[in-house]
């Protein structure tokens, strides 16, 4: 009989059931072709379909116009934070970052091999429990752009609002991309590997404004020059046709649930039944970010001890409740709530929060 | 009900119907993890041991000792063609090409955006009909590796021998990887996309000696050095954790199946009942390489006319046998032959040959 847990998992993670029957129907005959959407070639009628769906959908659900470039590229985040400066950083001008925790420091440190770069602001000394407002950031005038870390996973904090500046906007949105309504006209750039909130892993979702693809350096190795899979629909060579078929299921489950704002209503109810407990128990459950800041998709906490930590962590997984350990770098409690999640897997984690403090 | 074609398109291709039903039995809870693969983390035990297993099946395999390392990487051989220059090709040396056709071509341009490019041997004024013997190679004393395509997809000619050569031996395997055997030891990097012989697109498998390892650019951003993957074997960030595991059990079945060897003998089988009917009636099928260069994996072949072309391409199709077209920058048919293709589909591509030819 199939079994199916609370997986909360930083990511990859879960998935909405929906979309994994719907894979595993059609796995060895795809809607009529007598083979797998994963034997099909990507030059097949079929995968043009997909590929054509998931650029339409990332439009439509993220109101994006026709001035972006949709790409569907692989290398997860990591290889995004090498090509923004292999492709956008020139010589006299200077890769501006904020630095909001582990995620954007990787970043930062990729910027580094290729040119100058300037921190706009740094969360370090704060031990990363603080999100920037606009008057906090130091943009240098020739800056090639600003990047921000939308959500940090790691350190359990969110930026809710776009910061107005006048250069460039980039963002790695990976682990918060469609959690919540933005105005993503106002970014030149989004990218986000797809396993936290769009599928699988296996394909980085990119968003680009023509006028920044143009500015791409035209002497780099052909697959790292963004411009070569946007002239050809992300179709220069072999995509991950898999996991971007996945992509496209779970951008059609997205808008079936009536889109972002929709997503982002239910992400409000469950972030609330998660950090109204740790407000309602601040001597057993502390969180650890200011709450301007909490992030609605990873919740750190602590408990009030470590000893405690490891039996809460060890017990909800008897219980059926996943991958609610901290990242081994901040250590705690960590409850991810992703647009899989249903609710009521956010009323489990919660009632378990409840009976174990009432226990022990 | 489900219908199952034969699939003779050149990559993304079939898979064996076996490994497809196994992914459909665990999608929804792996292995009683009540979570599918593709939801786990990438920390997982249960994604660990598919990871450990996809290593362990691949020198097991290919007869790779401890001095390799295996790496799963993305992009596609694409990528690899930008990354292996990058990593090995130093001031002072020269990077040397074996150019058998369209991708050899495309591994030189990559080349040539590094540094100093050197072609040992052009396939080109022959029309790509002839795969070089050593003596025909020009290789400089200088030469940081020598590489090779050892399968033409679009040409239809394949390397028999492995090149005796005094210095590093790189080898694009995307298109015949684990078809035949090869004294893969006599390689110090191989490296193929998983999407035709070893799965779905989305992971290129890599092998290199750690003697060439140890040769890689330090000064690369961290995701297009060598070093970070095999540092933290493959798990620097998040993988393409699907098709890793469908690589594992593409892996497993070759194992089931005997070994490469085993594999070998039904290959072997295959192109004899297409190259019997090309070599019985020349005059209608006509084979567009020479025989000693012939591809066991994709057999290129013209018609009499374009016409007749089109209508065996297309009366194919209609009895089930798909993807027959030759490639858009040469015509005619291809009948492409990969592991996962059952004798069976051979022999009904051979019938169907001989029907037609006696038709019309």
């Amino acid at each position: 009989m199939t079994k199916r847990v609370f997986n909360f998992n930083p990511g990859p993670s879960t998935l909405p059931l929906s979309v994994l029957e719907k894979i595993q129907g059609e796995l060895l005959d795809y809607r009529g072709s007598g083979m797998s959407i994963m034997e099909s070639s990507h030059r097949s009628p079929q995968y043009d379909e997909v590929n054509e769906s998931a650029m339409a959908l990332t439009r439509e659900l993220f109101g994006l116009s026709d001035d972006y470039h949709v790409l569907f590229l692989t290398g997860g985040a990591s290889q995004q934070f090498a090509m923004i400066p292999m492709n956008f950083l020139k010589q006299g001008q200077t890769a501006s970052y904020v630095d909001t925790g582990t995620w954007s420091a990787k970043a930062i440190k990729e910027a580094q091999v290729i040119g100058e770069t300037h921190v706009a602001f740094s969360g370090k000394a704060g031990e990363y429990k603080h999100i920037p407002v606009d008057d906090e950031l130091d943009v240098p005038a020739n800056a090639a752009y600003l990047h921000i870390t939308t959500n940090n996973t790691i350190k359990g904090t969110q930026f809710h609002h776009t910061p107005k500046v006048g250069v460039p906007l980039i963002a790695d949105m990976s682990s918060d991309i469609g959690s919540m309504q933005r105005d993503h006209a106002r970014y030149s750039m989004i990218y986000a590997g797809a396993q936290k909130n769009l599928g699988s892993a296996g394909v980085t979702l990119v968003a680009m404004r023509d006028e920044l693809l143009q500015q791409s350096n035209d002497s780099l190795p052909t697959v790292l020059n963004y411009k070569t899979q946007a002239g050809k629909k992300s179709l220069y060579n072999t995509p991950p046709s898999f996991p971007i078929y996945v992509m496209n299921l779970v951008l059609e489950w997205i808008k079936e649930q009536g889109g972002v704002a929709a997503v982002e209503k239910v992400n409000a109810q469950k972030k609330d039944l998660i950090y109204g407990m740790i407000d309602e128990h601040p001597n057993f459950f502390k969180g650890t970010v200011e709450e301007a800041g909490r992030s609605w998709m990873n919740i750190t906490l602590r408990l009030p001890n470590e000893e405690l930590e490891k039996k809460f962590i060890a017990e909800a997984k008897e219980a059926g409740l996943i991958g609610l350990k901290g990242h081994r770098s901040v250590g705690g409690v960590r409850i991810s709530l992703y647009n899989a999640m249903p609710l009521a897997g956010a009323q489990a984690a919660r009632d378990f929060m409840q009976e174990f403090m009432s226990r022990v």
